[in-house]
């Protein structure tokens, strides 16, 4: 049974998130969009939305939790998903599951680990999970663009084309990661078309409520909105266990100390994190710090995992 | 009132603790015991013990669970908790909480990150803990092992001499760590008096038994055994946190994968996991993989979270 | 006045050059084909030819000095003059003149210092070095092919298209370094021609003569063979200076130890060196060491200049 | 013979060195005295001095040529002769020859190579050719001390050990470096003593004409002050090679493509240069660059190769 956003079942949660909302409120000017993405960088950085769902698909929020915003590598945590649905665990022969200790685009530890990105959350492991799902689905942009829709029951989703197209423009980092990992023969598409799919990925569309509701599979342990089952129980842990360690960026550590559940942030100032059988959690405020997470959003996660007390330590 | 290590309460367990060291028993040979120091190379690597400890100080075993051996670096988890409950967050202008992405002992990201260790959990960011604690108490071996005879309620845990001077006699490396800290200024108490202090704490010797209830405060969300709190409920998320992101070196992302629970892993053989508000588990094996874990230690956690659900995710 | 191969005026180096062939001949099997390039990994490592030129066009040789090899990065000496010569210091503000200290193609040391290569020799700045050709000429290649053909008096030089094809087919990594570069904005090119021109050059086939020949413009302190100035005396001693301290890659500390002159070596086993004001050298082994350096090249410079003393120091 | 610093001899470089100087002296403010050791830091970047010694102990100078300067790093290429007159090659197992690529205290290269370190003028390399010579002769910096009383003609060098004593209070890297080699077992004497002698040779001051003519063995292929030899003509020959690739810190490409002259520079502000089979220079100037380097020394001997043509290339 569809879902929309407006379901009832998660408003237990609106006094917290308007006590979060306030809060936020009262301190504006914390950090600065993503400036490497002209598209990215002409948003206010103090814009603010958070929203929560249930396991039913009851969601509720604040603030501009219903304005979408650019999920760039949010999408990274679905695709994961999808490709350990197709082919288990064959993907770990081609990427690892360790933090990396090293900015987002390193290339450094790519060369001391021959080829091997540390793990699919960087953007040297994202490019490998996208050439696995080419390499299964045949269209992996469409696949995944297609999953969100369903789990969202938005059906409007869809990408920026003018985002994707200015990300390709400076994409010479990535072309570059690609084409290392190439050479070690852990991608095999070919790399223009794999660069397109990526650039695509990363510019979905989506807001709070979309994204909250989107996650929703790895609270309640593997299980899709309409009941079927996308990863086992166990596979579910792993994604939320490394999402856990390595889901934003280099300050995993710190995002683990402060707010204590696995989470995904992206560079357009998005975070989604899970409370695993309990609820998910979408946060949106544009300005980032110098690690590349939002700072209103991480703030307000911590603030939500303490007042809640829904932390999983 | 003090608890001793047959209280009942923990019983519920044996049968999944009994199925696990039967399928470990099926499987002799993996792995290594830690060949740096002779006082640990001895010890036959197929050696297995593990204990399971409730919240109110109950705690059963298999294996040799009774048996004590070399804690190692599972120390560094009291002394992080230790220095926390004497000056918050003071402590992290000198250590970070990021995973390393390096081996333990590495100096390579030390110089990159101006002297200030990833995180309190490898080698360099213990030896900072470690001054703190002497700063903070005076004799910090000493503070740690009345801090771990009082929780596990066993008054004769102590250090093993021959063990901390097999150390010293190797300890150029963690010398050179030491130095090298000092040379930025986050290190400041005299660095051989220093090293006796980390070598001493990293000989104790417990079983699975003393370890399991000692670490319960992590369970308890901050309190002791004895009733009295130690760390605030969010300084106990925290510690929990740390060890989730750093507590077994460098494969913290794939032990929090397999197993899912906060750890700490020493090269004794020895690791300890929190199930925050449930219970603890210690194990104990000395054969390690090349990162310096128990390989059947990691195994028989990663099934024990299989078969009883009590993964965080 | 053009000259050719067999102009008199060197055979007084022919003794020296012939009891060197005789040592190399004594000791075979020494060092292995470059197996990267399938065209270069069929040739017999044991094969060796030697050439020495005078400053007049006067040359001589043992063995298949008038066999053509695969120059390689030979030619990266050969460009770097002509740009050089076309602008000058302007080429600095993209690439260093520093030793790497790093394998030749490594990103590490790229990612560091802000996609400025080390120094014109490794890929990552031969790669600057051609982009350059290619701005100030319109046709890096054929420029580059020009000249060697004016200087070598040999018009029948050409590109061994075959090699450059294979080089293409495995060129990720040197991919993977134009683009790091261009992301710096150190490469302006487009980056597949870019690349075209670059396996084009490395493809040219020269025999020792040849080479020795082309070379002499640096020991005559910046003068053509016809004559006509094309570097500064001042720029001739700092090419010769880059090739002292960068010419063999990682091993240009080894090279200087033993041999004593400013060379550049090829993965094809070419190596040719320059004792300024008196003569060049040429010598052509095919089995490579570790680092990529002709064995027998070598060994037989270093005994060149054991024998004649002619070492700059 | 003895000889002293005002022998006859080399009075023909004095109109070259007196252009030099009016050139340097209508440039002040160029560069910055050592900061780490207060002795150094008082000194006036803008002192300067410069002398240069013909084969046979003539020597003449201009500016402040006869004021004492702490040597520092310029002791590391006389300690260096001094193990391979002992031991030969035996050296080599225990430090490489090759430029580092490396700021000169790093010990990230170390670790990545196991220990050894890169060549012997890095401070990792140096300390590791105290060590050799404190085995071979039982009293390292003494022994140092008297080969620079005799080459130099000056009976009254000794140690500055103030200066001793304040990078000895600040030896924290140094130790760091030390225990780090040792751990690997490159190292063999007690630390605290080996860095006690490595203070000491670092600390004695002398003038550049004392510089200039203890230097001169390396002109003089390997022969000493007396007449008597030290090293064999290969062994001179390769000293000044690894001063090439390697006597700058990590501005050896640099030097080479400016100056074309072997050489070995200090942070006190002095660098000698050999110019083989001619004479030597020593130019004092306390202004040092970003990577350790006398500005005005380096330009001083750039515009003396230029304006002689004495530059080995």
């Amino acid at each position: 049974m569809p879902y929309d956003h407006t379901a009832p079942g998660a408003e237990h949660y609106l006094p917290v998130l308007e006590e979060i909302a306030a809060e936020v409120a009262a301190k504006p000017g914390r950090g600065r969009s993503a400036d490497y993405i002209p598209a990215l960088a002409c948003v206010d950085p103090d814009r603010f939305g958070m929203a929560v769902a249930d396991l039913d698909g009851g969601v509720c929020g604040v603030g501009e939790w219903r304005t979408p915003f650019s999920t760039q590598s949010i999408t990274k945590v679905f695709a994961l998903a999808l490709v350990l649905a197709h082919e288990g665990t064959g993907l770990w022969e081609h990427v690892g599951r360790e933090p990396s200790g090293n900015p987002f685009n390193s290339l450094v530890q790519l060369e001391y680990e021959h080829g091997i990105p540390r793990n699919p959350f960087i953007n040297a492991g994202a490019l490998v999970v996208t050439d696995r799902l080419q390499t299964l689905t045949g269209d992996a942009s469409a696949d995944l663009l297609a999953f969100l829709q369903a789990e969202s029951g938005n059906p409007e989703l869809g990408f920026d084309l003018e985002v994707a197209a200015s990300e390709a423009a400076h994409g010479d980092r990535n072309a570059a990661l690609a084409h290392f990992i190439a050479s070690y023969g852990h991608i095999r598409q070919p790399i223009p078309p794999l660069l397109d799919h990526y650039f695509r990925q990363c510019s979905i569309e989506m807001n709070c409520a979309d994204l909250a509701l989107a996650i929703g599979f790895l609270a309640r342990h593997g299980v899709r909105a309409d009941g079927s089952r996308l990863l086992s129980r166990s596979e579910a842990k792993q994604v939320n266990a490394v999402m856990m360690t390595c889901g934003t960026y280099d300050a995993a550590g710190d995002f683990a100390y402060r707010v204590g559940l696995p989470g995904k942030s992206g560079v357009g100032g998005g975070i989604v994190a899970v409370v695993p059988g309990r609820c998910t959690v979408c946060v949106w405020s544009p300005g980032l710090d110098e690690r590349g997470n939002s700072v209103a959003g991480v703030a307000a996660l911590d603030r939500f995992t303490t007042l809640t007390g829904l932390s999983v330590f």
